[in-house]
């Protein structure tokens, strides 16, 4: 049962393992559950048990299920239940859910009452390894994804491996693109293991080094002033997909592209070895990922320039050199299109 | 030209002057000035000129004026602003206006990429001496006021205190409201003269005693922790008191009764002494202000139990002992209407 301390302020644990956990003793006067309509009808009842031997009141509330739900009206709505419910500073949000579920419960917990502690309960690959962790959350606008949100990090993680059973195919291959990213950024030898035998991906061992990675990444620079950056490899390109696909095109699935795409034209640009490259983009395909835009990079370029990582007219793109090791390397806008399209095969 | 260091994280200067400052040299790459219909009118050409000379690229929005435009709606609307504009993390978000346009765009401000930074130009009495100040930011619902929000410390505050004679009369005795707060909290001199003759509120060395009074309380509680609850004296019930007036009743005149109310309430509880209490009840009467509820305490109840100082079952109120002098009294929900009720006169 892997566990793993998180040193942000404050402090709080991730729990990977089979099975709901054996809640510690809590503080909170009253709980708020929130899920969507998949997740909400599997579990909402089992995590309403783990609360219920404690006494504490608690409340669901379900939104459906996807992407589109990642919205203001949604925060709006689960703001409106928190208000209803009664829900005060001393009280406590439970995300339980894929990353969707994350983001948007712990924004709006993050913006109650100026902010009220919220736990993590990840029950798709990639909110295990990824979105649970590191205290980012938010909501999409039409004009792009994730542009509102805040850092508020959770008070725990704890996931229950076994719900990846219920997990469509598609879900868990979201999930091994951001753990072959992040292998990318710091473990070839996972890399090359998930690689060999993808069923790896799904034992609490590997998910739990893929959480651990993101969490020492945090801990150095919670609110991505630096070197946390890394951890948008592939994500510049993926988010302008996603938008492009009018989010038909899941978030792993646009991650595992736009890391083929840096891979590529970071060979082009010197930067990235062929090694590295081909180990890249054999990898995602050995994986069931997809690695070739469908959208010309002309059309990817305004939301592009839009990410959040621009700081004015440049912007940070994360580039692979080897397997597990990566640079942030800042680009004028200008510069952005000509990198992207010099890429060859 | 007093100016006030607040040493919050980030540090920032607070500025009262008459006529508007030369800004410090600005790092921002672009900037997006947020007015009200009414303050826009008057002073958006004007503040627009001080970002001219640097050449950084601007523009400016309004909403209509009132606590009516303090919702979630407003927010969207500059949020999607910003994303049409092309507000990158290096640029920066204007507040000009009182406190709604404060708390509204130095909200949008906090989520927007996650937060960006944020100047407060406050034009009215009451943002000068309190909303301006502590990173306080937000929005009501339907439910309550300022039920959703952040902290989000500004990077500078800049008072010209000239846009003061603008203001109705009405919006003068909000922000006396708030300064004879504060003088209870900690300035009974301050206290005096200003009931002895109201104008002398409006010189900027008395604007600028009541930002460093709230100032030095936020540095020691940003987030409102423990001794920052010191400024919420007569918060409690001026909320319920504007939520049941549907916002008649101004936050400054409801904090005025708010403030009697808790006055005679803790005189019969044994807390206030006969003359603390005399002095606020003749301070407010003497500049304008209202004592009297125009609501039993009754219909107050629901408002005030869902107030944010509420942390389970115990409401943390502030009562004055003395002038100058006051105590955060944790209470039990059950006793908080015999406690307003015992007010006796």
């Amino acid at each position: 049962m892997p566990t793993i301390q998180v040193h942000t302020t404050p402090p709080y644990s991730i729990r990977i393992q089979h099975g709901w956990p054996v809640l510690p003793s809590l503080q909170a006067t009253e709980v708020y559950i929130v899920s969507d309509s998949n997740v909400g009808e599997l579990y909402l009842g089992e995590v309403h048990g783990l609360f219920a031997h404690a006494g504490i009141r608690q409340y669901g509330q379900t939104f459906p299920a996807g992407e589109s739900s990642k919205h203001l009206g949604t925060v709006q709505s689960l703001l409106e239940g928190f208000a209803e419910f009664g829900l005060t500073r001393s009280g406590l949000v439970v995300a339980l859910g894929g990353g969707v579920v994350g983001d948007v419960a712990g924004f709006a917990a993050s913006i109650w009452l100026r902010g009220v502690p919220f736990l993590q309960f990840p029950t798709t690959l990639l909110a295990m390894v990824d979105s649970s962790i590191g205290g980012k959350t938010g909501v999409d606008l039409d004009q792009g994804k994730n542009l509102v949100g805040s850092f508020h990090q959770p008070s725990g993680v704890f996931a229950n491996v076994d719900t990846l059973r219920t997990l469509p195919q598609e879900y868990i291959e979201d999930g091994l693109a951001e753990m072959l990213k992040t292998c990318v950024l710091q473990d070839a030898s996972l890399f090359e293991r998930i690689v060999t035998k993808p069923s790896v991906a799904l034992e609490p061992e590997s998910i739990a080094r893929c959480a651990e990675i993101k969490a020492n990444i945090v801990e150095q620079d919670p609110t991505e002033k630096g070197v946390r950056k890394l951890l948008n490899l592939g994500h510049t390109a993926a988010h302008a997909i996603e938008l492009a696909s009018n989010f038909q095109i899941s978030h792993g699935h646009a991650v595992a592209i736009g890391m083929a795409m840096v891979a590529r034209a970071g060979f082009s640009a010197g930067i990235t070895s062929a090694k590295c490259r081909n180990a890249i983009l054999h990898g995602l395909e050995a994986t069931g990922l997809g690695t070739r835009s469908p959208y010309p990079v002309a059309d990817l370029m305004a939301a592009m320039k839009r990410d959040k990582k621009r700081a004015g007219g440049t912007i940070s793109l994360i580039v692979p050199r080897e397997l597990g090791q990566c640079e942030i390397l800042p680009m004028p806008l200008e510069q952005l299109e000509a990198f992207y399209e010099a890429a060859n095969d």
